[in-house]
C-alpha cells in the first residue's frame, strides 16, 4: 500500500474525548472514529487489525474442531422469552419493533438463538459432541459508553457455543476451548492469565475469564506463581490450570486465598475472553432434546465461549505502546514492514524506494512512504502505527549503496548494504 | 473436512416454505434457515460460498484500489435527516431508540454515513481520488419478505463510496468499478449483463445495474447482441460497454430501442449489482468540502457502487443448477472436491479414503464422506450440495486399485488408476 493513495488520516494531538492510551493511539493512528457514542466506525488500519486478529482466532477454532456459522444481528425477541432473558436481560438489550409491529432486538449474545438453530436441526446423540461459532457483530446498550472499544455498544465478538451428550463430555468440550483460547494468546503474543469468574446472567457454575496483561488494565489479578510457567511451557495442561490459583478482584479475597501473600503474584489485566459452562439451563427452556443410545430424549448440556474481537485491538494496544505510538505483535500488525522513502524528490531514494516495494510486496503487508511530510512527520508517522518493522531509505546513505532498517519493538537500528538486504529480510520472518 | 462431524443437516423434501429454486435449494443443502421473516442464519455450508465470493470481491476491489473500511451496522439518525432520507426514504428503514431516547437506525446503505466520515477526515483535493468500501451487514424492512435470499430483510451488501474533485474524474472513478465488477463477475463464472439503470431514492443520472443471466430471473433483459462479445472478450472496453445497448423490463421501450427488433437479444437476470454516480447530491446537503488547487472550497462528487454479497448465493444457483441439486461454479464452490466413501466399513475403502484426503486436505478444499448413509444418499447429498468433483471409492474397484472421479458438472465419470491420481489432479486446478 502507497502512503499517498491510503486513507490515514493521523492526529497530531491526543484527542479530548479519549481518556485511555489505547482509545488514544487509536484515533490517533487513524484506526478508528465514533459515529455516535460507544459506536465507532473502523478505518483502513484499523480493519487490518481487526481482520488479522479474527483470522487467528477462525484458524485456531477451525483446528480445534469447531464449526463456522453467522447468525443473524437482528433476533426475534421469541427465543428470549422462551428462556426468560427478554425481561431479565436488561436495559443493555436494544430492543425495538419491525413494521409489523413484532419485537425484534440486536444480539448481545446468541445462546438463545443457536439452541433454537440446534433443536430444529440436530435430533440424535450421534451428531454430539458439536461446537458452533460465529465472528459477527453484537450490541450492548452501555449506559455510560466510555474509554473507546473498551466498553463500546457495537462490538465484534466471536461466540461459540458446544453441545454435549453429559457432564463429562461437556467438560472436555468446555477444557478443548480453554486450550484453544490459551494457544491464540499465545500465537497473538500476548500473555493472558485465566482466571475463575463468576457466570452472571448467562449462568451455571463452572466459568473462566482470559485476562490480558497490561500495565492500565482494568481490573488486579492475583495469582499462584507456578501459572506462569504453566502458561510459557506451551503445552497448556488444562487440568493442572485449573487447578492453579488465578482470581480477579472481583472474586479474589485475601484472607481465603489459599496461595501465602508472599509469593501471591499480582498484575493487572484486560479482559478479553470468558468461557461458561451452564448445563441444561438453555436446553431445557426451549425444549432442544436428542434422542440417546437406548431411545430415551436427552437434553443437551451446553457451554458458551467468547473472544471479544474489536476489544481484543484496544488491549493489544494497552498491552504493547510506548510514548511514540502503539507496538504491534508481528502476529497482528497492519503492515509487515513500512518502506520510507525519506525523499520523494531524490530520483535514487524512489528507484530504490519502489524497486524495494515491488520486490517485497507479495510476500508481505507492505507500507511504502511516498507521502510529501517532511522527514520528523514521516518517522513519527510510523512509529505511531507501530509497524515491526521500517526500512528507511534517504539521499546520504543510498550513495554509500546502504540503508537502515529499524525493529519499532526496541528501537534498534541497523545498518544494511543494500545488496545484503535478501539476507535481512529472511529474519523479519523468524 | 469429516461429513461425520460436520453440521449439514440435509432435507430430502421440498420445503414448503420456498417458492424460488435457490430458496429451495439452500435449505435443502443445509446451507440457510430461516430464524424470522426475511432473516437468515447462515449454516456452515452457506458461511463457505458467502466468504469465497466476499474474498473475490474484496480481492477485486483493492486490486483496484479501493480501501476496505467497516461502518457500524447502527447508525444515527442524525446524518439522514441532515441528507433529508430519514423522512423520505421509507418504511423499509429500521428505525429504534436506544436506552437514551437517540433516534438510531440499522443502515440500508450508507452514503450519509461515509460522508460524514469524509468529511471530517478529508481537508485536500490532494487527498482525492478515493473509493472505500465495506463488506458488511444490512437491513431492508421489506413489507413482504420473500424468495429466501432474494428479498430477505438482513442482507451482506459490498458497498462502496467513491470521492472526486469534478465530474470528469468522478466518471472515471464510476468506469473503473464498472470495469471491477465485469472482472468479479467473469472471474466467478457467471455472465452478468450490464444494463441501464433508474437512480431512484439514490439520486442521480449515471447508474446501471449488473444481472446475472438466469432462466427464472426475476427481471427480463434487452440487449444489442455485441454486448456478448464485449462481454465474453475480457478486455471491458468500458466506453463501447455503456454505448452498446442493454435494458432491463423496467427501462426498456419496445418503440424507442435502437436495436432492431429481429436480433435483439432476450434473456432473464437476477440483479446482483448497481452502481450509481449523483454528484453533489450528499456532500451538498452534509456540507463536505475540501480546498481546491487554488485554495477554493470544493463539494466533492460521488458515486456508490453495490453488489449484493449474500443475494449472489442465491443468484449463482438459480443460474446453475440441475434436478439433482446445486451445481457450483469451481471459484465460489463450498469444497472443491469431496471424497465419497462407499463403504466405511470396507478396511481397503477407508485406508485410501483417508490417505487421499490426507494428501488432499492442505491443497484443496476437501468434504471426506465418511458418514454411515447408504451408497444411494451419499450420492445424492453430494449432487444436492454441487461439489465440482466427487472421488468415488468404492469396494468393487478399489480391489482393481481403481476409483471413479464425477465431474457435477457434466455428470462425466472417469474410472482412475489409484496409481495415477496425481495427474488426474492437477486437471482440478486448471
Amino acid at each position: 500500500m502507497r502512503l499517498s493513495s491510503y486513507f490515514l488520516p493521523i492526529l497530531k494531538e491526543d484527542p479530548s474525548e479519549a481518556h485511555v492510551i489505547s482509545h488514544k493511539l487509536m484515533l490517533r493512528a487513524g484506526m478508528i472514529r465514533q459515529q455516535n457514542s460507544g459506536i465507532y466506525s473502523w478505518l483502513p488500519l484499523g480493519v487490518k487489525v481487526l481482520q488479522n486478529i479474527s483470522n487467528i482466532v477462525r484458524d485456531e477454532m477451525n483446528k480445534m474442531g469447531a464449526i463456522e456459522v453467522i447468525l443473524p444481528c437482528i433476533q426475534p425477541a421469541e427465543f428470549w422469552i422462551e428462556t426468560g432473558r427478554f425481561d431479565s436481560y436488561g436495559e443493555e438489550m436494544l430492543k425495538f419493533k419491525d413494521r409489523h409491529d413484532v419485537d425484534l432486538l440486536f444480539g448481545p449474545t446468541a445462546e438463545d438463538a443457536i439452541t433454537d438453530l440446534a433443536r430444529n436441526n440436530i435430533k440424535s446423540y450421534k451428531e454430539l459432541p458439536i461446537n458452533l461459532y460465529q465472528i459477527q457483530w453484537k450490541f450492548r446498550d452501555e449506559i455510560r459508553p466510555r474509554f473507546g472499544l473498551m466498553r463500546g455498544r457495537e462490538f465484534m465478538m466471536k461466540d461459540a457455543y458446544s453441545f454435549d451428550i453429559d457432564q463429562e463430555a461437556a467438560e472436555k468440550s468446555y477444557d478443548k476451548v480453554f486450550q484453544t483460547y490459551l494457544k491464540i494468546f499465545k500465537r497473538i503474543g500476548l500473555k493472558a492469565i485465566p482466571v475463575k469468574a463468576e457466570t452472571g446472567p448467562i449462568g451455571g457454575k463452572l466459568s473462566h475469564e482470559f485476562h490480558i496483561v497490561a500495565k492500565n488494565g482494568e481490573s488486579e489479578i492475583f495469582y499462584d506463581p507456578k501459572m506462569d510457567s504453566l502458561l510459557d511451557n506451551g503445552e497448556f495442561d488444562i487440568e493442572k490450570i485449573r487447578n492453579t490459583y488465578a482470581a480477579s478482584d472481583d472474586v479474589h479475597d485475601g484472607e481465603k486465598c489459599p496461595v501465602d501473600e508472599s509469593i501471591l503474584r499480582k498484575t493487572k489485566g484486560i479482559e478479553v475472553g470468558h468461557i461458561f459452562n451452564f448445563g441444561t439451563k438453555y436446553t431445557k427452556a426451549m425444549n432442544f432434546t436428542v434422542q440417546g443410545p437406548n431411545g430415551e430424549l436427552i437434553h443437551p448440556l451446553c457451554g458458551s465461549y467468547g473472544i471479544g474481537v474489536s476489544r481484543f485491538v484496544a488491549a493489544a494496544i494497552e498491552a504493547s505502546h510506548d510514548d511514540k505510538g502503539i507496538i504491534w505483535p508481528k502476529s497482528i500488525a497492519p503492515f509487515d514492514l513500512a518502506i520510507i522513502n525519506l525523499n520523494i524528490n531524490n530520483s535514487e531514494c524512489s528507484e530504490i524506494s519502489e524497486k524495494l516495494y515491488d520486490k517485497l510486496k507479495n510476500e508481505f503487508s507492505v507500507l511504502l512512504d511516498d507521502s510529501t511530510q517532511n522527514v520528523g512527520s514521516k518517522f513519527s508517522t510510523n512509529d505511531l502505527i507501530g509497524t515491526p518493522y521500517q526500512i528507511v531509505i534517504g539521499p546520504k546513505l543510498i550513495k554509500d549503496g546502504k540503508l537502515e532498517i529499524k525493529e519499532r519493538q526496541n528501537s534498534k537500528t541497523q545498518i544494511v548494504e543494500i545488496d545484503n538486504i535478501d539476507e535481512f529480510i529472511k529474519t523479519f520472518k523468524a
